[in-house]
């Protein structure tokens, strides 16, 4: 089944495996006359990259990215973007053993089911490496929001229980932070928490939210396209993703109506907007001008060093260690790639709501 | 934009506003040989009808679908099946106030700044009764699929603050529970709680779950297209939906890989099965054949008596009592609505897996 | 398999058997604000209904169009338009004699080996009463494409032997012609040659010619989805045709590139233009700007009265004439279809072509 | 615009630019286990290679392909394959005049009005290299379209005035042509006519034809997606392709019903077999079991060192005369491009057909 491409007029196809020759992915249906270079990919990489702090697996993987079309002279052609990250020399016999047995919480059983055997080498498609594509993609989607002045821009909301209110955050202290959470004394609290479990061999989960600023209202169709339901699927289809919610999200289900709608009211300017934002800035599928709210919950990382039982090739039932240095928590560096999804997304929706009224159309066919 | 279409070899058109002359929707896809005939169609679609509870609205409507195309001798022919259930004569009048202003909640504001104007009688196409369509399509999903051995249910899991345990329900019971609440003690407590709410002019919230059996493993797509990404977007798509979760869910978030990893073991047949169903059901985006559990969190229905801030049309800052007889909570009727999303995915992706395997096809050609 | 959509951006699904209750249309992605009524519609539908002329089948078929949806206050919402042609009562009885053996040309057999089994009933989804949808939906493409200053207009080019050179045409005339002809001399001649055929129970083939203009430079583009291409496929999938060109199409093949490069001027305006126009005005996929010119051949009605050999459902060899009236050549109803499809394609690509330069979003989205 | 994407489930995407790093295609959907090499590849490649006979351009192009991922241990696994091919160092300054004009013929034109500017060097992504994609796909395709029984086999009809009839020749004696054209004495006269208008400073059209043998009835489907509209699309969106037919395509616009038509009869095991194929194989859209004919008109190679009119970017009226070493003709370099497209499209609708019969469906996941 073809389920490697995501978008409509903007369309990102990404291949690869962990342990293949290389990662990559094709953008096709990006406008002509965009500036982008491989330093405004690589940027954008580097934030999903291990190693930057204590809690990412301290493999070294280089992730240069090179670009290999769609550009001349600095600018994108109109053509297809196609990029490349090449898999430096890993040793794949480090994972020879888990060719034989499952390990619970991965896609080893499942894609063993669906294909008949696997590349069992680092997770092979399913390895958290595929990302690399999205986040390629996602930095020239972001390059095409910020010329239209719409920001996107996710942060590390919780880890384990440790949580922490973004109203009261300052977004430039994000980077400050080593696990991208925005409030300094949390950050610290969840380290420690992260170490105490690191000590245990297990690991932890966590919530990504995320903020989109200066999106115009009328992004989304009514129906099936809503805007909460293409960014629910471009969330949902990270891996480890296991929730989805758009502003008050779950809590709105134990609200009352008198407490989650939001009353309309005129700013200074006398524009319509909203009182409050329980929508999360969503009003029938459709952006309605102000900040859309986000969030993804990713579970624990399956791989630990914890014993584990499960079941071997030859139908046996044992005990396991997954060995390797694996991430003890996903969340930091899957905060870029959620970043990316979105940013993916809004952009496709962009470029279909052009031809939402035919106004719109005639000015742009009659100038 | 075109966005009234969903799935891809088993697609699903919709159309129609609230008071126009009718709702529909097209099934294109649909393999040639299933006995369909309306009484099927229709028993799905009473499901969703209002006035069979007190927390329905009482409105009278008959929604009585015709089949107009795709059905020969009883059975589906392969080409699109087209059914429409026509609008009784409902008085516009009702809703020339809502024309002025925008309700909080609703879609009146993003539509006008979508598309520059809106069909405002009762709500367009905006209205819950945009779902007519994808419960009768959902019937010839449900159909289809318990034809190839796997069941899709739903039933109301919260409302409010009454939410409930399905481990320790029965079945049978959700049909008993004037809210589709399979614990009749629990069912009660949330009519009270409903009854209470309603004579504050105020509305409620929800959780829907939904659980689908007897799905084989390797269903679904490991990037994209994953089988939690496409039932997120189906789910997402339904209108008051904040937010989606498959197994653990949100919960994930706060649980350690110990815990929330699924150990594999074998079953009195030899069989691998998993030890515990943290995952829902999906590993890596594919099945693992184990019950697949998602829930959707809905909203509290944005119609309410209660007065509430607006601005009209002439940008006056206004107080307006949502007018007519609107229901308290939209959970109920919204359970055939998930199960109709969900049947209608899972059927697009079991058509979609037959070609995963190199053997299927020589088999499937060679035979 | 769900093959009854088309296009992108404006998508157009339809549905609906000869002998069923109706033949229906939904056009997803219409813009908002469009002048759009049944009148116009029946006007369009109009040109394809038999009986107008000597040449069409002179069954009544009242085929009067119904819109459902999508339109309110007398423009297009954004929403979906659905349209139905209701079926008058025919006798199926007519065509039960059909249903046990395969007609020549037609699609029974190959519906059978499809689908097991078909509805027989006057061809079912087959028939040539399946382009109502399209011409329906072609209708409000063309409508469309009038607001951008573009126009698409089809004639017939040949029948059997007689063929005309538009160049020497007055396209007033078509109208005048009982054939769509524009060449009132060659008009007579082909319907001698009709004439002739009809008298030895046969029928015939012939040309259908369309030209666009007022296309802007720069539709469509450069890889699978050229322009050419997509008229392609659009136009191919009309019944009976069996080949498509563009511009100096087949003789291209047997020509010298420097007779067959169109070489550039300037015009008085100082506007870049084409010398020749043997391209058809498609250059690289993308239109250069000069009139569109495409060629669809069609073959001759497969029903005839002559006798003709075939297999019956016993698996008997039998001799037939095909019974009821049938029109002795499809292509003066098919002229208005071509149109149609095109103006179907075009839309699509319009629409498309708005995001093909920054520049264009950022004006868009900055203003 | 996202144009680089063909198919569905079988789903192929090329990028590259003729004087950029390279080109490639990442073919999605690919079913595991098929056996795949960088050999089976290469071999189809090199059927497009220039520089085989004195017809093709004399530039020494290594075009050696590298499969980058999908494939593990020689199998297919289901995921995307990644295939490229690294452009040799070329000296684009041979290319800096013509970034100064318009090239008759060319898209030079074309991209400059869709993108604002144009990657001048060697014709960017309008140059013939462009289907080095095409063909690396259409490798795979054609090695799954093996395993079903079903082949694909293309060869070139017709060059300038000289034409072949098929049925008269032996398919082994393709090879032996110079240029593919498996009449020997046709060949050669064809090779004269060549050299004869490349001593005018001329080039020369053709007509490639292509035969599908094995391909069960049923595949394709009745409306929109056609499997003659598809394979349309598939062809005209090869470059310098100007017309498409089946059977017996624009010839069946001059015949009668009574000779066009194929009567059904039953063969030696009593199977239902057509006594003639004007049809191509194709009835309604489906195929019938017969060979599949199709043949596709590709236009005069454009550059020509022949003096030609044409505008400068100054604005200037020009002569020119296009330098460089080109084909004379693209055809018989176009036989195995129009193979591979052929290919893609088969395998699509192949797939699309597994899901046509609800018993299938039952048959596949009962088993």
């Amino acid at each position: 089944m073809a389920g490697s491409s995501f978008g409509n007029l903007f369309r990102v196809t990404t291949w690869g495996e962990s342990h293949g020759k290389g990662l990559g992915v094709v953008v096709d249906g990006c406008p002509a006359g965009l500036n982008v270079d491989e330093e405004l990919i690589q940027k954008f990489l580097n934030r999903r990259k291990p190693g930057s702090n204590p809690y990412g697996t301290p493999r070294k993987e280089g992730d240069v990215v090179s670009i290999l079309s769609g550009i001349f002279e600095g600018k994108t052609t109109g053509t297809p973007i196609s990029m490349i990250v090449r898999n430096e020399s890993q040793k794949s016999s480090d994972y020879s053993e888990i060719a034989s047995y499952y390990r619970p919480g991965h896609a080893d059983y499942t894609f063993d089911m669906k294909y008949g055997f696997r590349d069992y080498r680092g997770g092979g498609r399913s390895s958290g490496r595929e990302t690399i594509g999205r986040v390629s993609a996602g930095a020239i989607a972001k390059a095409i929001l910020l010329e239209t002045g719409i920001s996107v821009m996710a942060y590390t909301k919780s880890i384990g229980p440790v949580s922490i209110d973004y109203s009261k955050c300052d977004e430039k202290s994000i980077e400050k932070s080593a696990l991208y959470m925005p409030d300094l004394e949390a950050s610290q609290l969840a380290e420690q928490y992260l170490n105490e479990k690191m000590g245990e061999n297990d690991s932890v989960g966590g919530v990504v939210e995320c903020i989109i600023k200066g999106l115009p209202a009328g992004i989304g169709s009514p129906v099936f396209d809503k805007l909460d339901a293409n960014l629910g699927k471009a969330v949902m289809s990270i891996g480890a993703v296991k929730g989805f919610e758009v502003g008050s999200g779950f809590q709105a289900a134990s609200m009352c109506g008198s407490v989650n709608n939001d009353g309309f009211k005129k700013d200074a300017n006398g524009l319509v907007i909203k009182e409050t934002n329980h929508a999360g800035g969503i009003l029938g599928g459709i952006s309605d001008g102000s900040e859309i709210i986000l969030r993804a919950a990713f579970k624990p990382t399956p791989s630990i060093a914890k014993t584990q039982s499960t079941v071997n090739k030859d139908g046996e039932e044992i005990e396991i260690n997954v060995k390797g240095r694996h991430d003890p928590i996903v969340v930091p560096r899957a905060v870029v790639v959620v970043e990316s999804m979105v940013a993916i997304t809004l952009v496709d929706m962009l470029f279909e709501n052009m031809s939402s009224q035919m106004r719109y159309i005639k000015n742009f066919y009659k100038d």
